[in-house]
């Protein structure tokens, strides 16, 4: 059962609310003796972190992450992990006392504001509790830990379309990522997403998005072929994400369309004497195991549910309401989504390159 | 850990090689005094059977089904599940000898043989081993015993692409799944396909397609918050078919390009006094649970790999080759992939409605 | 896998170190709208704090529990949970600095360190790093929970042997476990134990002891028959208490020297028509299923590993050493093991409460 | 959730009911190229076979296993796992057809018949249903396969106690257990048993028995600190197993009686230059982690609960009724309980070892 916990091997079980006192998460499985500072965590915390840019909310979040347990030095003075969980804590600082007397009766459309009241009864209305985006702050630091699990792994994301707008693939840099506010791989259509949102901004509304994730140094061999496969359970995790609609791997929907010729990756002995695919079609996974190819994956985030223009929905009591959600949010929520599934995607190939050396030797 | 297992309080195991001497599965979990007969389970089964038309494998296979445990007749002659787990069996009848010297030494390019190897260092190459689409009778099986799990619960599917050809949503009649071979919604569009899966049958090639899974009689509540998001397990069960490469919920891939204006789905008070929504965008599923509206779910899935067009390959001694795959194999693997889609939808959703009244009663 | 989680829809994740800044975890699968406030959880944790009495170790620690997350007042200003994952936070107050040298380079005789290092290659030798019993707390503060979750349930216990001194069973008396510092149920029994325990602590020595477990208000059909049997999962959970090398359920080892006539525990039906038993040597289960007589457990703690005598040991770099350990340690851990064993029977107990409920209704 | 079971890298499921077609298991996560025949597994299912000699039950079953699936021949005609799951199928096929009328309507005293009532509103009253010690052939031929995961592991049981006597361990011969119809290791006491068994088999009476295992080549390693101990498991493994009500590792509940000078195991560096005990009370695990001494439980087996004189009870309508059992049953289920003992405890360590393997390295 995984409620609030994902992987096996490599397990990560999140908890906190948006407006708690803190979030965080315990980190069960890592291995031991791997060099882990607050720092290197706190790298890749600060790229999700909110009120970077004018396109995502304006909460001020300092996310700073403490190690509770499960690192100590070692005889040379080196942190490392000891092979205990590893608790990782980040405190709320900046949860803006305001009236959520209105939410607390209203159900937000597209938000899961009507579902948690049908399901529990009970709900923490302020700032979208458990279902907050802050709670994918645990899943970043999570994976900061998970990268350093399997040697070599590098995993990157990128903001590939907003809204109707998608990148300019010929000339994806993945150097240009830091360069803009998106992730964008690509200057030219950062600028035009840069105008497009900003309108959205303006507006009060918000738009949609998809991220792409690429990870490279996956060992061939990783995953498993029916319920374990490497595939099924980057997908669960991205899916897992807050606002996520849809998952693909390789060219996904794409291969729908396609005969079995256009599909196939051919293979041919390299230069190097060993086996090489001549094209990656299957995004690195063929039958749920890695192929060792970059394995690549894309999920598509919905418009965030806050906007200015009023929409119907009723209240807790049963009566007609119409609903504005005015406050700090991101027009784009997809764009703070790029280092979430990255996290992501790291996690699930740390806890398969456990498991298979398990299974495997 | 779930390399051959899937879901958690309604559990499934599932076992066999496409030339082993049968194969099978371990329903575990099934609530007690279900009516449940062999014959039941058999009518989905037979859905599923290959050889059914000119558009599948011509393997023939009589998919006979047999309980070997967990239910009994109960005081008045009724056979009910007993709550101790439910083993299946199906024997492979039609395992057709052959020489497999040359899959044997070849990596089949799409296949997972060559992942395989990497992965265990040893590889069933009879017939696609584990990786063979005879395993999903056994997701079946288990599908047709999920579907009585939930009161009230019906879930249908149809393909809805075969190929660049989409079906005409306007006329969408359910009834007309059982006329046509492709389980496709529409009298027009199933003609249309039939006369483009010709031609990809006799050029022994093979197309992708994509499947729309409809689940009602869900009530509102299933699911959890982050991780055990109902749609996050529907992406994981679907992804877990084989040659499936993506899969979204309700608008799916297509909220990436929308407002969130246009992807609300608004609510008001019904005639009935209660709340109801008046679209479903979010197919079904809000914060990762059920709203009481049709869970929608599509999956792709990629175009068989086998084909009689030679792809570049290599062999397992590390020598170029080129590899045609002849012998029995679907053209188009996505049609007898929508009453597996429907099983694992039944699955995941059975098992949080038992997780759901587990949690909260 | 559960490493560091045990329970599955009722589950808690520990974490924290003796030495580290603190110790708590993480509830999961608490159903919503549960009243909880921190001090019904701090009157548990008192009751097992450490320095109360001169029989257990003077480490001053005031075990102040902070709930982090998963509750919120309802509409009447109660605090509930919601459903959501409940972390608990204890901070370590008192880790006296001291030279932890001699230990870091020694293996204590009957502790972990050796065993860590040849699992982990790196421990944290402060205080018994994970092992510590300070990481009990965190299992008292879950049982604290889980006993809200169970209408009815009274979970008590008591000790009932240190060293060769068993309790009097003829003057059993609950009211007297609070009177002395042993939880002791016969104010005879702990006077004699208070005598021979002032010696071994005087004597910088330490003893065993057995603690009973005593569930009432179990409900009837809790369990499964083979491996989710109710009395294994207690078994496991007491046997994953520090110090724990023995558990028994009902007569448990008594049991082999009698006779099926002897041990059977035959049944009537009662005045109020209902079928009742005329003993309880089962302790409450029978086939792995509650009976709803009272849930009996018992389980043996060694005696405290930290001694004044000089034992024989080794270093890690391959010295023969003596070994003895100094500063504040339990003479007997078993007493402050009787709240915690309460605490893990209450746990399974909901666990397995919840778990009826969903697969049985 | 593991109701049926039990394992984690190293999986097994078990279905089948004494009187239904047949009963089995799939072990899931076995590692891939192990040399494995029916024949290895037939060796160990003989020897917990019934009606062997007149002191176990004189149903006669060949339990002949049948591998389903997950092995195959490989390049040099050697039968080896594949790494995917392994079903086995054994036969029922002395299902005694009997008039089962007086079972179906009373509850045995000490028999699981009313609480699978309580539970489950039905129940396959047949022979003992899914709580028949059938059941635990499948325990046995899928620790056959353990056994075969460890290389240089070597798990052996002997009774210990049959009734209230006791094994003289001052002449304990490994040698001896083939000798004689109760694993028992010492030809004396084995021949004071057979007159005592004698005695209690010809009064249609039965008694309890004393189970040890002794798992020999265990590496130091194996286990975790806290929910994950190997002796945890173990003891939940031997829980699992029927009619067992006590478990204990090392020295167990004798601990509870002892000093710390008296419990410590010392340690010396050995003529080889490495760390050795110079006692084993640990049983072989300290802290949760294996020591490299050799691991050692004990499980207690309550009598056999169908016995020839009537002993009070009631019927499911709530009459009172006095039951006596008939029919073919063990006097002394704990002698079979033998090999089920060591292929439980197989189990753990296989499972424990891949998990370490996973984890560390």
């Amino acid at each position: 059962m995984s409620h609030n916990t994902f992987g096996h091997l490599f397990r990560v079980t999140t908890w906190g609310e948006s407006h708690g006192p803190a979030l965080g998460c315990v980190v069960d499985g890592c291995p031991p003796r791997i060099e882990l500072t607050e720092d290197e965590i706190q790298t890749f915390l600060d790229k999700r972190k909110p009120g970077q840019s004018k396109y995502t909310t304006q909460r001020r979040e300092a996310d700073a992450v403490r190690i509770l347990s499960g690192v100590m030095s070692d005889d040379h003075g080196v942190q490392r992990t000891t092979g205990t969980p590893i608790s990782l804590m980040i405190e709320n600082t900046d949860q803006r006392s305001k009236d959520y007397s209105e939410i607390r009766e209203s159900y937000r459309p597209g938000h899961a504001d009507y579902t948690y009241d049908a399901k529990y009864g009970i709900r923490d209305y302020r700032g979208g509790g458990r279902s907050s985006a802050r709670e994918t702050a645990a899943r970043v630091a999570a994976g900061a830990i998970a990268r350093k699990v399997v040697p070599g792994l590098i995993v990157r994301g990128a903001l590939v379309q907003i809204g109707p707008h998608k990148v300019d693939r010929s000339r994806w840099d993945w150097d240009e990522i830091g360069n803009n506010p998106f992730f964008c791989p690509d200057a030219t259509t950062a600028a035009r997403w840069s105008e497009y949102l900003d309108q959205i901004r303006k507006d009060g509304s918000s738009v949609g998005a998809v991220v792409e994730v690429v990870a490279e140094g996956v060992p061939a061999g990783l995953g498993a072929p029916l319920y374990g496969k490497l595939d099924q359970e980057i997908a669960a995790a991205l899916m897992s994400i807050n606002a996520v609609k849809g998952v693909e791997i390789g060219n996904g929907f794409e291969a729908a369309a396609l005969t079995g010729e256009e599909n196939a990756d051919e293979m041919r002995i390299g230069a190097d004497g060993r086996p090489q695919f001549l094209s990656n079609n299957a995004g690195g996974i063929l039958g749920g195991i890695s192929s060792g190819e970059p394995v690549v994956a894309r999920f598509a985030v919905k418009p965030t549910s806050s906007i200015l223009t009023p929409r119907r929905s009723v209240t807790r009591s049963g009566e007609d309401v119409d609903v504005r959600t005015k406050g700090r949010h991101d027009p784009c929520v997809g764009i703070r989504a790029v280092p979430v599934g990255e996290a992501m995607v790291a996690c699930v190939i740390a806890d398969h390159y456990l498991r298979h050396r398990g299974q495997v030797g």
